[in-house]
C-alpha cells in the first residue's frame, strides 16, 4: 500500500493529507440547517451534517491531495449515526480516488488487535459470505501492548496491501511525560524504541524504499524528526501537527530524505476550518466553506514543497 | 462511579465482572441459525446472533455478577451493525442493573480524547437537544500520549459520575517489551510511572477509599499485582488474565488488599464459552451455553473468594 500513498504524492505533487476532523462548531450553518431540517437536532442530523460538510470537502479537494484522514473519535462522538458518517466519508473518498487514512489508534493483546485490524484494514466471514467492515487503507495503531498488539496489524496489512502508522512520538504537549524517557540500561528514549520496533516489524513491507509500517511524529517536536528521519531509513512518517496545532514549514524539513520523499503532512482545523480564519474568512464566504479548504490545501502544499525544494 | 461498583460487589460477595467478548466461534449454532435466518449470513446477522447471545448469558448472571465488561474490538469486527449490538449489549445490560466496563482503550490527543470521553462516558449537544452516545460507566484508556490524552477521560468521569481504567500492565505475553522497561534517572519501570500517574490522575475522585480512576494490570503477572498494590493505594484495579489467559485464583490473591476489596477481576472465553470446554461440555447441552456460563461465573466467584478469605 505504501507504493500507491508515494504513487499518489509524486503524481499530485502535494506531501499533505487532509485531516476530516468535523465538529459541529467547524461546519457552517448552510449546512447544519439542511442536515437538522432533514433529521432534527439529533445524533441523525448531527451525521447528515458531516457527511454533507465532508463530501462538499472532498469535491473540492481530490484532484490536490493524495488522502484524507478521518479521525474517528469525532464521528464515534456522534454515536452509531456518526459512525456511519465515518463509513460514508471512507467511500466517498474512495469514489474520488482518495487514499484514506483512519485515524484510529486501535490496539490491544493479540486476540483482540486481530479484530480491530480486521474492522479497519480487512475483512470478516459471516457464514459463506465475507465482508469490509470499515475499509480504510491505512490505520493509526498504539503501540503501548508491544509487539503481540501490533502483529495482527501487520499481518492484515500484508495479505490485503494495506498499511499502518504506529504512534511514536504524538504531537500533544504531553507526549513527552513517557515517550521521551531514557530506557534504562539502553542509550534511547521510549519513542526510539518503538521506532526501531516499527523499522523492525516493517521490514517484509517495502516497496520504493519504504515500508507499509510507517510511523506518527509529531511536527511539533522537528528535532525528533531530524533525528528519526536518520535512525529509520525505510519508515514512512505520517506527520501531524501543521497549523492549528502551532507546526511550520521550516519545522517539516528534517522529516523529508533528501529527494522531498519519506513523510505526509496533516492538517486538520486548518483545511476544514479555514473559512473561520484569516486569510480565507476575508475571501471566502461561510457558503464557500469547501472553496476555502481548497485554497488552504493549495497553500499548504506550496508552503511545504518551498521548504522542502520539492 | 467507583463507590457503586464497590457497593455492587459487596452486595453480590463478587469481584467479578464477565466479559462479553463475542466471536461466532464461541456463539452456539441454535443462536445463529436463528439469527442468519431472520438476517441473513451478513454483519447484521452476526450482529443479531451476538445480541441474542449476549442476551441469553446477561439473564443468567445478572443476579450474581455485579459487571460487564464488553471489548468493542469484538463489535466493530462486524462494522455499524456490529457496533449497534455493543450499544444493545451495554443497554440490556443497564436494564438489569448490570455496571458496564466498555472496554475501548481509546486515548489521543487532548481535543480528541474529549470526543472520545464524550463517546463513551459522557453526552454531547447537537442544537438544542443532547445524547449518550453509548453510555458505559467506565471505560478503559491508553496512556501512551500522556496527561493529555488521559485528563479529558477523568474531567468528564468527574462531570458525569463515571469512571475509567487506565491500561498499566496488560496480560498479553509481550507486554513487558516497552511496559516493564526502566525508566532512566528513576527507580520505576514505565508501568510504575504510569501507574503513579493513576494514582495522581483519581486523587480528586476516591470514593470509600478507592478512586474512580483505576488500572488495567493483567494476573498473568501476580508479581507486578503485589508491588503495585502497595504502591497504589487508592487505585481499583481490572484484573484481566484469569481463566483463558492462563491466571489462576492462586495469582490473583495479591490483587485485593487485607479486607479483599481493591480488584474486580475479569473472565471473557472461560465465561461465554464455557460451553465448549470440560467441566462444563459434559454437564450442559450446546442449547444451555448461558447456565454453563452461569455455573463458570458462581465457579469462578467461589475459586477467587476461597483464595482472598472473602
Amino acid at each position: 500500500m505504501i507504493g500507491k500513498l508515494l504513487k499518489a504524492i509524486d503524481e499530485k505533487n502535494a506531501p499533505v493529507v487532509a485531516g476530516l476532523d468535523p465538529t459541529l462548531e467547524l461546519i457552517p450553518d448552510c449546512i447544519k440547517d439542511a442536515a437538522f431540517k432533514k433529521c432534527g437536532e439529533t445524533l441523525e442530523g448531527a451525521a447528515e451534517a458531516i457527511i454533507q460538510f465532508n463530501k462538499r470537502i472532498i469535491d473540492k479537494i481530490y484532484d490536490i491531495a493524495p488522502a484524507v484522514k478521518p479521525q474517528i473519535a469525532m464521528y464515534e462522538r456522534f454515536g452509531l449515526p456518526g459512525l456511519l458518517a465515518y463509513k460514508e466519508t471512507i467511500d466517498y473518498a474512495h469514489e474520488k480516488g482518495l487514499i484514506v487514512i483512519g485515524d484510529v489508534k486501535r490496539g490491544d493483546i493479540g486476540s483482540t488487535s486481530e479484530a480491530y485490524a480486521d474492522a479497519h484494514l480487512g475483512s470478516v466471514k459471516v457464514g459463506a459470505n465475507e465482508f469490509v467492515p470499515f475499509g480504510e487503507d491505512f490505520c493509526t495503531v498504539n503501540p503501548y501492548l508491544g509487539t503481540d498488539g501490533v502483529k495482527p496489524f501487520v499481518d492484515v496489512a500484508k495479505r490485503c496491501d494495506k498499511g499502518i502508522f504506529v504512534l511514536v512520538k504524538t504531537s500533544n504537549p504531553s507526549s513527552g511525560e513517557f515517550q521521551d524517557k531514557k530506557l534504562s540500561g539502553s542509550e534511547a528514549t521510549l519513542y526510539e524504541t518503538v521506532g526501531d520496533m516499527v523499522e523492525k516489524w516493517g521490514e517484509e513491507l517495502i516497496e520504493d524504499g519504504y515500508s507499509s509500517v510507517g510511523a506518527v511524529i509529531g511536527c511539533t517536536y522537528p528535532e525528533v524528526g531530524k533525528k528519526m528521519r536518520e535512525r529509520l531509513p525505510h519508515v514512512f512518517v505520517l506527520v501531524p501537527g501543521y497549523g492549528a496545532q502551532g507546526g511550520t514549514a521550516e519545522d517539516l524539513k528534517v522529516f523529508f530524505d533528501k529527494e522531498g520523499r519519506g513523510a505526509i503532512v496533516n492538517s486538520s482545523r486548518g483545511i476544514i476550518g479555514a473559512w473561520k480564519k484569516e486569510p480565507y474568512k476575508s475571501s471566502f464566504s461561510e457558503e464557500q466553506f469547501d472553496e476555502a479548504a481548497r485554497k488552504a490545501v493549495l497553500d499548504m502544499i506550496e508552503d511545504i514543497n518551498k521548504a522542502i525544494g520539492r
